[in-house]
């Protein structure tokens, strides 16, 4: 675990990888994006992207179930007032998806005297090293107990 | 359905509502962000959240679930490159979620001469009319064929 203190700009955290399966991408879909070109490949076909792709709000999910469990691990849990979301390439049925996480800036709450700001750009990966998304959140971190 | 040309700034797009459930916060952390104070109330409460919150990822898909189906239908799709994502108040078991969505800007793709770009803020509230969540996503929608 990493009290605000451990951290500093420059540090970098990997994760495992998840291969993404054709019947998780429409069962996401049927549930929280029920557009046809993330539940059907002809509809896909006909569509900007070219074939079925994910949801990015699935591709964002399977970004937090990868880090979760990375290497990177701020006290108090991972918890972000939000930051800068960008999809750059459709999340396909097979691909395999991987996150690399990078302190990009840390400072004091001005706020909170017991916890810190950890900006961090988070970087998912497809098996061919092509960025699917990158998500840049600033999240509140427990500094270490005195 | 609207074409890029039907769109123009300062126009607004309501949606629906959705309950939030308990058994769902937690199968969605489960899958996606397995974190203890989306997990379990009393975790919850020992967290900077002060009780059992939904995963940001979470109310995002929500919020697209609202989304997807209410006034505002893009010709093409909802189809976003990405924007600034920031949550602002906890959502909790029970609330009640709606989604408010506002065209802020619009312009021409200069790759794509068949589409343009529009710029919306999409706004998530509670029963409370609290915000819980932004989003200012830059979507890609199809012009009006000649």
């Amino acid at each position: 675990m990493q009290y605000f203190e451990d951290f500093a700009v420059g540090q970098r955290f990997s994760s495992g990888r998840r291969r993404v399966e054709a019947a998780e991408i429409t069962a996401f879909a049927a549930e929280y994006d029920p557009q046809p070109f993330h539940l059907d490949d002809v509809a896909g076909q006909a569509s900007v992207f070219g074939g079925m792709a994910a949801s990015g709000w699935h591709t964002a999910a399977m970004t937090m179930r990868l880090l979760v469990p990375s290497a990177f691990q701020p006290a108090g849990g991972i918890v972000g007032f939000g930051g800068e979301l960008a999809w750059l390439k459709p999340v396909r049925p097979g691909d395999e998806l991987c996150v690399e996480s990078e302190i990009i800036a840390t400072r004091p709450s001005q706020s909170r005297p017991g916890q810190g700001l950890v900006t961090v750009r988070v970087t998912t990966l497809n098996q061919h090293g092509e960025t699917v998304q990158t998500f840049t959140p600033t999240l509140l971190v427990d500094r270490r107990p005195r």
